[in-house]
């Protein structure tokens, strides 16, 4: 069959098209059907962005410059369309050469149709866990469902906002998933060498939750994206941030402005019951492995990196995931096989840790493109030069710490106190988590075997690191936190972390007390 | 008549048209005479922008790529212009087909012509204030004079840039205006989707006057649109902003740059000599109520709103402005008004002020295209969802400045001092501007009746809030602050506000000094 | 000879041309010899950037929308190439007619006639230097070097990031060698307009060292730049910046990423052997008068100055360097000499040098494309607008460091301490490093003829001026922090800066010690 539309002859395609398959194809005339998902007006024509489940494809209608064309056809309708695909040699040109509402009584099969055709886009891969787990199989269906909102975003063109805490384990999980995403992302857009970043950006993050300052500009990129561009709205997701009460109200507001909301994290979420917890309530998707009976030693770098597997190759998984377990101090059996299949020692990997700190510490909420990567993957060159310099600042840091930290010999335990606006700068590595850190593992190695819990203040926050037998005591700094605000509500405090590190943010004039009410619970030890 | 060029045969159209009436039409060839506001060379055409006072068009001439077509023709030349006007599905094409300088012996009458256009086209509503007010009639002309040189920036396509207090007040002055001045930018630019980026931006600031640090970036991004896209220079419009002596070098610089300034704003302009202010010898046009005898209770955002109107409709009148009285604790007969008439109740109105309040710390210089918005026009869920959360912090910061304030009962009064360094939290909602406020409520509520000072503190400021009955008695923020200046010179203090609400700044040195200084004048009241 | 394509005849060109000779040509056929640089898919054809030495042209090749053109045709193949060149009103084309690789036999040879004409282009100016002086004559060869590199960079298409500090001195090397660049980007980019933007830019520095902040962002933006938008690695330009071991780091990681860099500083860059100091090993060229015997008074931006004339015509250059002397108190002949030669002041230049320490406190990090230029080049109106309000901030800062600023008279000298945090205001102008020099000729002028060592000191940091009296009786900011290095290791002393001018940091915790070993220096002098 031919047909001629003005001088142009073209073969005629008889049946329906599904997109994937004519997207980077020839010219020539289609049929398809599908949804439309989004109309934009431009100065010239307007662009209609329609799925059949199989892909995204814009096309555009032509009335008149800057008119709208087939005004009848709003978003949502579920459309019969022929279009014709012409090429020159800047772009490919989708023009609608008719376009019709699907009538009503053949809508519902259809549109069941190409839920199917989502749904079998959105499949993700069958693959078993690099190590053998239970806590990892309790965990499969939550990590399934995030996989497959991920897939899914990519196949209906929703642009992925990724926000990831800004340490090692953070970073591991968010570049492992990087990896996939944006090779999903070339496939489902062939032939669009800008898709990469008009449907992704990732931003480090130093607070480890969701900031309301970050989701107001969420709200506002995904806003003017819209409009402007006539982008979809996106989905936001959370790696080794997102599980805990301070989450809520970012989250809440995303959700408000229909942004879509996965979390993968492995901070305590408070209070469980029947397996959910408070955030639960409101995210598209959560994993956590406290949610299944498992805790923060399963860490988000390493579920980000087997999720990441469900949609696609993960360079050299083993040692990603070994080195997210260094990185956050975790002990569990999956890390024990992470480590020994990485072929790593712990040494190596702690250095790696090292280096991705002090850039992460300078980057900020800048994204690089390359530099964390490339540390994580070992660029050997680049980790001598950047070793050298970084061991030379943490040696006179532990100078420094040595000199001005106080230590306290009691019965049970060792306590160590250090003044970190005393013995920080400002603006340069090592910062005060840092720094606190560092000290600790000076009172260990002086004190071995000991118990050991040091406590690095400031005006107006604590910081503290404990040894794991403190926590068999009962030590957890969630619970000082949450005693300290029934015992001194005036303090404001607040904050957290895991329980044998982690932070508390208080109101300045509360400082002394707040020390002392830490001091007492560490002499009952 | 019919004529032909190359192979394209167009009807003639034999008399000048004007811009606006061709600016969105159908191909063909028009003659038409105009003023060359800027030329541009691309690496194509040469890119004339041409007015006739009804609108602006940029057409483009042609000699060789990146080459200067009729390099006879300058800016501010006044030519007789064929175009062509062309389309295909990307765009419009307005291609020069001659142009010629109008001769001498015409100019004139033609210049005054244009200059009518010009004047009628920037012709304002002539609508009725929405209350009776003679202070408002008594700005009438000022009020006219700012939404004329709004108007005629439009529609000689100079950018406006808006610049305004990032609180209630100051955000419902700019969303009114915004309203208005978007429509009217899409309606000037028919056809040109991308206009209302292209000639409109907002930024909010924290700091009640017009930052030498903003007034860089205004000049910076002036002059680089003019010289990298040929964008005229544009018009900044400061609200609740911008009629203080702390203004004064910014409006210069800006002034020096070639940008028009126009202020609407209540804060005390310090001394009035005949109606006229130390700004007043800078800015193109300024509303203030003080200019003409009235005073801050007639708000900046009551302002905008009511200027906003003579240039188109503003949804919710009535609420905004009630809104915007609540916001700055407005009281006067223009408040009592729109308050009755928005149908609203002042808890109700002071939630959302509070919710602005929120949102404006977090956003700070981020221009948000919809989450104020949406608060000020009350979304229901969204302001459940936010004042949930944010009253809690709320009720926690009253228990913290309980717990921590300073209250002296005096013979007259009662005075009330808190260390906003102890009882704030770096980063965080309330900061120390909303703590004292919060505080003062709480004196207020303790010792109702009473006339209250409430004085918090820092390092080198102190914030001042106190019960109108003080300023009955001469109280003053702004006479505090000149007699610093007088007794400590070598204290540096500046600063200022409204009577009985303001701040001052000053060394750190100086504190206690400051400090007792104030101490005296409320013992003294 | 005529050929015909499609249905265009051109007239066939018979031998090959250099890219500069047809780069802004006319339409036609052309063949040339050249090495393919950078090879970019678009979702249209395959963008092909070559050079012969003469310029960079982007040539396209098309097989298909998103399609790679000439596989085979890999970057650095050197390439024997048909171009047709057409124009329509909106740009250039450059297709490929035909493309391939030169054969191995005659590759050689072509290579080298493509160095010797990147060697010709990259040809610098023989100009005498604007005075006589030994100190630039020894240094003759750096500079030449460092030019050369400059114009082989615009040559060959590679951007430039300048970096400099954003102090007076800084800034006039920084616009002078910006007024040069700009013009041959221009000329080696003829009919591209935006080339200025994709070329250059610019960034002024707070600290006087290249911060890894800014080597992150600089190997962000060429690594983004080189994925997403097919451009060059970039030469990073330090001026005023870059000789100090505070550099290496940051130098080591751009030349990591393979940016060259290139330094024009006068700051001590320590220890000296045989000509080379320690960033010696890894910039690409570096002009520093210590390197020859000089010292800092042969300052950044007379040596930019000069190095400028190398490569254009710099806008009145004595004026230029007399100013920077004067910033950066500038005493030797070649100071002497521009001075005279400018015909200015130095009661002027200082003033001019105060409002460009305004605006640059100002500005920060923001490029501003005009404001510091036109304080430079002395635009009248501006200087009295600026100076008239700059002046009474200096008279107020004045009235505070008299009453704050305590003055020990020894034996043989002045001692004068300042506690800067007490004494400035955080965010305004003067700051910190202002106001020692302020407080500083304070004591001068009180003291006339006396050795004077002012320091000033926050709680980590002491930033130190003293008359040149003291440098010789030994004074020297950078012994002073090598011996607080070795004696008190746990203060993490660091910083220096030039003899009787800079700044030293430390933990907060050491500062008492600090000051007390600075006061045990001063009192032993």
């Amino acid at each position: 069959m031919r047909k001629e539309i003005g001088n142009i002859t073209i073969k005629m395609k008889s049946s329906k098209k599904k997109i994937i398959d004519i997207i980077s194809r020839e010219s020539g005339m289609y049929d398809l059907c599908g949804v439309v998902k989004t109309v934009r007006q431009t100065k010239g024509p307007t662009i209609f962005m329609i799925t059949d489940g199989s892909s995204m494809m814009e096309c555009s209608g032509f009335v008149g410059p800057g008119k709208r064309a087939y005004p009848e056809i709003a978003e949502d309708s579920l459309v019969d369309v022929t279009i014709i695909i012409s090429q020159n040699k800047d772009r490919i040109r989708r023009e609608i050469q008719s376009i019709s509402k699907v009538s009503d009584s053949s809508k519902d099969a259809i549109l069941e149709k190409i839920a199917v055709e989502v749904k079998n886009n959105s499949k993700i891969s069958n693959v078993d866990f690099l190590v053998e787990s239970k806590n990892l199989d309790a965990l499969k269906n939550k990590m399934e469902k995030v996989a497959s909102i991920i897939k899914q975003a990519i196949v209906e063109g929703s642009p992925i906002y990724l926000r990831h805490h800004a340490d090692t384990d953070g970073y591991v999980g968010a570049l492992a998933l990087e990896q996939v995403i944006l090779k999903l992302i070339e496939r489902y857009n062939a032939g669009d060498s800008d898709a990469v970043y008009k449907y992704y950006n990732r931003t480090p993050s130093k607070a480890p939750f969701y900031e309301y300052v970050d989701v107001l500009r969420d709200v506002a990129d995904a806003t003017k994206s819209k409009n402007r561009f006539g982008q979809k709205i996106p989905l936001v997701l959370l790696v080794d941030n997102g599980s805990t009460d301070e989450d809520i109200l970012s989250i809440k507001k995303a959700k408000h402005y229909g942004l879509k909301v996965v979390v993968i994290d492995h901070h305590k979420p408070g209070k469980i019951v029947e397996g959910k917890c408070a955030v639960d309530e409101f995210v598209d998707a959560h994993v956590n492995p406290y949610l299944t009976g498992a805790d923060k030693n399963l860490t988000a770098g390493m579920l980000g990196v087997e999720i990441a597997r469900l949609l696609g190759d993960v360079k050299d998984p083993f040692v990603l995931c070994a080195l997210a377990g260094v990185g956050d101090h975790s002990k569990c059996a999956e890390f024990d096989q992470y480590l020994k299949k990485s072929g790593k020692s712990v040494e190596y990997l702690n250095k790696i840790s090292l280096l991705v700190d002090f850039e992460a510490y300078y980057l900020r909420f800048m994204t690089d493109s390359t530099v964390v990567s490339d540390i994580i993957y070992g660029d050997e060159k680049l980790v001598e030069l950047l070793y050298a310099e970084i061991s030379k600042k943490i040696e006179e840091q532990k100078t420094v710490c040595s000199h001005y930290m106080d230590v306290k010999e009691l019965k049970s335990a060792v306590f160590m106190t250090l003044d970190l606006d005393l013995t920080t700068r400002r603006g340069e590595f090592p910062p005060a988590g840092k720094t606190i850190g560092i000290a600790h593992e000076l009172v260990i190695e002086k004190y071995p075997g000991k118990m050991i819990v040091s406590v690095g203040f400031g005006p107006d926050f604590v910081t503290i690191r404990a040894t794991s037998d403190a926590e068999e005591k009962g030590f957890d700094v969630n619970k000082i936190v949450s005693d300290l605000k029934s015992l001194m509500p005036y303090s404001a405090c607040d904050g957290g972390g895991h329980e044998v590190a982690g932070s508390i943010k208080f109101v300045a004039g509360a400082k002394d007390e707040v020390l002392k009410a830490i001091k007492d619970v560490v002499f009952g030890l």
